[in-house]
């Protein structure tokens, strides 16, 4: 995080407290008010093609005696976060916030880890910062690999640079790679892949330089870490993203999540969600026409279908539609790796560029 | 890996089909002799203090009806496994070879999964080498920091040379990493730890260089891989090994698989196993002493700590019988970021050189 951001993060957790300080300094009873969280104040947006909050807050007030623990609670968290983002190379995880606040005493200890999740959960949305920034971290997952240098202090606190290429297996996407510099991308566009086994397959078929990308492993679901820094590369560096996942309703929402976002993370999704992501496949479509080996759907997988098309985030996508419906019609599931009864190359030299050319041509 | 390795792998694989060419050359009726991996075959070796496979072996004959097309496959497979060798830079997973069998016809392919992975597992114990040495490949997962230099082919066949600091978040353990030549290792220990949380509080509290430590980050249960590696760093580097997880019968167990390997590869244990490697805790006693946030214990727990009293791997070390038998006196278990309440240093800075003291003493 650069300096300037570093400073307006800091500001903002202040914010918080000063607003109760000054209240209280006028004889007024303190209160904070807060975006309303609850599903009837989260709205999908057509504009962003993803979820977003509304306009409806709560208010915590010091007058209202079950709000006073959490708001006090509120108030030691951003303090608390406020002086990571000041020692700078501190980050700690949910769990570890909810450990780290036995310390508090009695008063402010949260009793169960939900308690100070929601709490943070509840800073994101009144400074509009996902938690990341103020230094409350995800687990890492995924892993990057393509011509790619990005600059970052280590953990250690020393400034470097690395080329993504400089690795074995790709480089672990945790907190600070996500937020790291780009100082210099060669590549055109972000290829992000469901599985490691396709993952490993790509890079060693080269597909980073057939296809001028940086390859990303989601390994399954994509972290918040990992989400971040495809947003990033598609924000900064304009580079359209396109994702390869097993041929099910899951894979396509994972794509789906990278995409648009949760419901669950509203009040983050512009900074989490990259609209302009594509989805390659593996299709409904392309189970038939590769012929590929596959799997009855299950009941689970069929219910799933069923309420992916009423999501809204799947009602704005006529091709996305037809894909539920063409699984519901054939009835099977096929996995990305399905695609390598073909040979070791398929995927990369025959498979991958023609479904570039169709997604390219819409 | 390198070339006289490559070649010696190469030739292991090639013998299986030449003796069955020598046979059949011979007017005989071609037989594989394989070991057999069956219970009664696996047996605990209290010298190399894990399970090893036994001397019983089962025959696969071309006389036999039934044996025919596995035999086949077998053949098939140890074939294709040596051109990914030739390639070098080729590898495969599991389920890859699994689809990949569909392009051999009818009578070769597999049905089903289990079919091919129970065929790698018996070229595994045949020619007594890790499926990764034969290019099948687990898949990645974990992370390394710390001042270790690493010498490999990266996946698009380039040469290079890292070291483990020059990373933002840790070095993604995957096959190329796990089998990277070590060039060079200033630390004098491995401290491998369970959850991401503790390991980046590890990272950030600068505990690879107050420790001289190499720092793994085991993501949970350990990959193969990160377990190859870090027997790899107490064979070849003689680096003692300190495992730290949670403190229930899991966290300990994830220490026992690293240490002492799984009855299920009873076959190859001696390659993945690090039998000197020793479990820090947070051990049942550490709990009551460090008056750490616990849980109770649920049924499911009580009833692992049973299973795991019976387990010839915990007979034979009395401290962990001693631990679990605290378990069930306390009823308690506690997670490592519990130590969190004393503050992000504590645990570094007090905690394990404390234990660290206490491990080496015996």
């Amino acid at each position: 995080m650069k300096v300037k951001e570093k400073k307006i993060i800091k500001k903002k957790l202040e914010e918080i407290g000063k607003s109760v300080v000054e209240q209280a300094k006028n004889h007024k009873v303190p209160y904070l008010r807060i975006p309303s969280r609850t599903t009837n104040n989260i709205v999908f947006d057509p504009k962003s093609l993803c979820y977003v909050i509304g306009n409806k807050t709560i208010m915590r007030s010091a007058g209202n005696i079950r709000h006073v623990k959490p708001m006090a609670q509120m108030l030691k968290v951003a303090s608390f976060c406020k002086d990571l983002v000041e020692e700078e190379l501190k980050h700690e995880t949910k769990r570890g916030l909810y450990y780290i606040s036995e310390s508090w005493g009695e008063k402010l200890k949260f009793d169960e880890q939900p308690e100070s999740d929601n709490i943070i959960e509840d800073i994101e949305a009144m400074i509009g910062e996902p938690r990341e920034n103020f230094h409350i971290i995800p687990n890492p997952g995924g892993a990057v690999y393509g011509d790619l240098t990005l600059k970052f202090k280590n953990p250690s606190g020393k400034m470097m640079k690395i080329n993504c290429l400089q690795t074995a297996d790709g480089q672990t996407i945790g907190p600070r790679m996500s937020e790291a510099e780009i100082v210099e991308c060669n590549a055109k566009r972000v290829i992000a892949i469901e599985t490691s086994g396709m993952y490993n397959r790509f890079m060693e078929e080269n597909a980073h330089k057939k296809f001028n990308a940086i390859l990303v492993n989601l390994e399954g679901q994509a972290t918040r870490a990992t989400r971040r820094l495809i947003k990033r590369l598609n924000e900064i560096k304009k580079l359209p993203v396109y994702i390869f996942t097993d041929g099910d309703p899951w894979g396509l929402h994972i794509a789906m999540v990278i995409m648009a976002g949760s419901a669950k993370s509203a009040h983050i999704n512009k900074m989490l969600a990259t609209p302009s992501a594509k989805w390659i496949g593996v299709t409904a479509t392309d189970i038939k026409k590769y012929k590929l080996r596959s799997d009855k759907l299950k009941d689970v997988d069929l219910k799933r279908i069923k309420e992916l098309k009423k999501d809204p985030r799947y009602r704005s996508d006529k091709r996305l539609l037809e894909e539920l419906k063409t699984w519901e019609e054939i009835k099977k599931k096929a996995e990305q790796q399905a695609l390598l009864k073909y040979g070791l190359r398929y995927v990369v030299d025959e498979y991958f560029p023609a479904k570039l050319k169709e997604m390219e041509k819409k």
